[in-house]
């Protein structure tokens, strides 16, 4: 979930201070629209990490925007008043008006988060404020508002060189949170729960956007865009149509850094090498599925990459360790007509595999917010809220013993062009390639910033993504053989526990 | 919530014989419109109290429709392919395509709720489940379906004499419900959570209907007209609207009993009596405010009523008792600006007392499924919502120690006539009465259907309604004080628990 908010995002002062002047006034042009329609107010959520710039992003809002008609409140230590009313009066009385910006820090999930890090209570208690928090939120989007919610994100490393300068530099020493903030645990508990926080409460009515926080530049003019783009969007609104209406847009990436540029497609193994780690993969998957602790548990793989990327290729070396009564393969098409007539999740559903088994996914339920996003072949309401539907839909597998692992395959431009064309030189290869093919080529950007927004949204410590380098063929076999054996060696540990 | 299931609804054999014809023809061409259209799938949950007609509903739907396009299911024991998968695997499979009916027995209510019954898991973990069901719904009606639910209720001395004479019958006898039904503690235990069950899951989208179920022809033509009506609106609705589209609308009595008809508005007080009573509630009143448990609490009396019922005195007598610092009189009537810029519940919220305090409501956040309602001053979308809203926002008053006390004061027609009168006459009284009353006698009939709505969709155990008998208002107001003497010392007595 928080991938892309650790590769390294940056824009440097050049480009900073060209793009600015123009977001500025674009934002104050948007704020005196909203004044001026007063049709609904605008509920900005700042979560994330400590020290990843949440105070001084909205400080700078501030300057950029008319701070006359934004409103930042900060929810710390209950007072009298509030301590003598229901925990929710405090949020109420501060709401902005229609027409105006609420800027609400240490909001209730900041409240919830604090009590699950520092274990005051468990999972189910959590649930329940997040259940509390969805339906304060869906209906306030009811009644009009606009919610947009940002978490401010850094790798643990990052926090904690932020930390150290922090502490370091006596202007700044006061914004050091408590103490065990520098505890490594904190740190991992804040994110596993953070995670099942925005995982249950990213709804396409009020999706999370998480931003990367250790490049000042980065994460003002990136909160500067999202903030900006979901206001006109809600301005440009039909005043009728709530419910589809306020759904803020999906930041795109500014500044040309993305999850799969990120990645290093150059690794590569040598044929010996391929050839021993290959058979020594197979046969330990052979061994763990033979295992009577698969008894527990069913696998789920999830092939999804580039066209060209060796799909195939890679799902055949995986079989091919295997007994064919334990595994099945799924290749997703088009959907038959008994599928159309039912809904999107259904015939994923009917494919699941019994405890024991192996399902292997050729393309998947991710279709939905892949091609059928970019491809425009459903609403952007529908994909928005599939992300929800579908961390739904794999949390149930996974709380029944169902091991989820999924793939993105990635090769580059060029890579892709040389096996197009070898395919359509060599005769049994041509059926592989076809007009579609070069059209989807044509849209390389739009799935980028797809599969950018997929791993975001539906990447998750109980049902990550795995990102494989293709460009070679033979490293991403052998990545995709040990990253299933790693996945089914971890869920069979966790269950002596 | 059970109210208006529990005043002995009954079609007699004649009604009933005459209406089933058209019933039948009309439900036979809106599932032939629905094969048709192909556009939507229909689901239709059926839970509730054991005996209560359940099982023959349903028989006789097959009977009534064409048996073809409905799939009855029941999800019993699960089977073991079944067990092998996560538990949502089998509503899954199960799902009717669309153009199809499936009718779920032991669907995911009964499950959740059996389990809570035997204490298999508490409240937290009951709201998981509620949280799931509520989302897979949510995801189900965001596809297209149409979900409509029927609660069968029974009270608990019906449901004893039923299943007494189920189990008289030999014919009858397989249905009789495991021992454990017969125990008043399980009757008790099953209708608490599944009222806490319905009101979190009676959502807009998909609203519960609670039916009673003792007389069979009553219940019979309940179902099949919930069900015509649901499945009409949805077939007119236009394809793109899904989510206000779906929208089952709430059932009209059908046999002219009502909550509120079903008062016996001939009790009454004389003098003395009253004015023993009144002096003597008042002084209880007034200890309880004062009594140090107080501390732990705030009250909230809410007063809706016909116009002309007496709220004004009730209140007044409330009053009366009481140190001007502890209460606060917040009457409610046409929001002002700064309210109109803020979401609907935010003019109540910011006059919800601190501990220790108390606040009447002269009308309330009811308003808008009473005079919105009725009058066409929001949408149905809106006030269909309100009530889980409301709902919601009781649960944070009562869950932060709030005692929520809520009257509807019932007069008849006649007496409401004679008072207005009354008030034109009386030169001081003059003033209370305006055009607006006049207008709003002509709707009778609407508002005793909202107030029954009303009442069914928010009295809870939490926070119940309590009709007021108010022809007499002697009657009216000394039940008003000594309820809420009951609500406070209920509470007080919880809390040394």
């Amino acid at each position: 979930m928080f991938e892309s908010a650790e590769i390294g995002h940056s824009i440097d002062k050049e480009t900073y201070d060209a793009e600015v002047p123009a977001l500025r006034e674009a934002l104050l042009e948007a704020q005196y629209e909203l004044k001026q329609q007063a049709r609904f107010p605008v509920i900005v959520l700042i979560n994330g990490i400590e020290g990843a710039g949440k105070g001084e992003t909205v400080k700078l809002l501030n300057e950029w925007m008319d701070p006359r008609m934004i409103d930042v409140l900060t929810f710390d230590q209950q007072t009298d008043e509030e301590l003598a009313r229901p925990p929710a009066w405090r949020y109420w009385r501060a709401l902005p008006p229609k027409g105006r910006m609420g800027v609400f820090f240490g909001n209730w999930y900041s409240q919830m988060l604090q009590g699950r890090v520092h274990g005051q209570f468990k999972d189910a208690v959590l649930d329940q404020a997040i259940t509390g928090a969805e339906r304060l939120e869906q209906m306030l989007c009811d009644e009009g508002a606009l919610i947009i919610k940002f978490w401010f994100h850094l790798s643990k490393k990052q926090m904690k060189a932020r930390l150290k300068s922090l502490k370091d530099d006596p202007l700044h020493s006061w914004k050091i949170s408590p103490l065990d903030w520098q505890q490594s645990e904190t740190y991992d508990r804040f994110v596993r729960f953070g995670e099942r926080v925005l995982r249950r409460t990213s709804r396409d009515y009020a999706p999370w956007h998480i931003v990367e926080g250790v490049d000042p530049n980065y994460r003002s003019l990136a909160v500067g865009r999202i903030l900006l783009e979901s206001l006109q969007a809600a301005l440009a609104n039909n005043p009728k149509g709530k419910h589809q209406g306020n759904v803020a847009p999906l930041g795109r990436s500014i500044d040309q850094r993305s999850l799969l540029g990120a990645l290093d497609l150059s690794v590569r193994l040598d044929k010996q090498d391929y050839q021993e780690q290959l058979v020594t993969e197979q046969a330990r998957l052979a061994g763990l599925l033979r295992d009577k602790r698969m008894r527990r548990h069913a696998l789920v793989a999830v092939f999804e990459g580039n066209d060209a990327a060796g799909k195939g290729g890679a799902i055949r070396r995986v079989a091919a360790a295997l007994d064919p009564r334990q595994y099945r393969i799924v290749p997703i098409a088009a959907p038959t007509e008994e599928e159309r007539a039912q809904p999107y999740l259904w015939r994923f559903w009917r494919h699941i595999p019994a405890r024991g088994k192996f399902t292997i996914f050729d393309r998947s339920w991710y279709g939905r917010v892949l091609v059928e996003r970019v491809e425009g072949f459903c609403t952007p309401a529908d994909w928005m809220r599939a992300y929800s539907e579908i961390n739904d839909f794999e949390e149930q597998l996974v709380n029944a013993g169902v091991v989820v692992v999924k793939f993105w395959l990635a090769i580059d431009q060029q890579t892709q062009l040389e096996r197009f064309e070898e395919r359509e030189q060599i005769p049994f290869k041509r059926y592989k390639i076809t007009e579609d093919d070069w059209r989807n080529r044509d849209k390389w950007d739009d799935y980028t910033q797809a599969v950018g927004d997929m791993v975001d949204r539906t990447s998750s410590e109980i049902a990550p993504w795995t990102l494989v380098e293709a460009n070679d063929k033979r490293w991403a076999r052998v990545k995709v053989l040990r990253t299933i054996n790693q996945a089914l060696e971890a869920a069979f540990a966790k269950d002596k526990k």
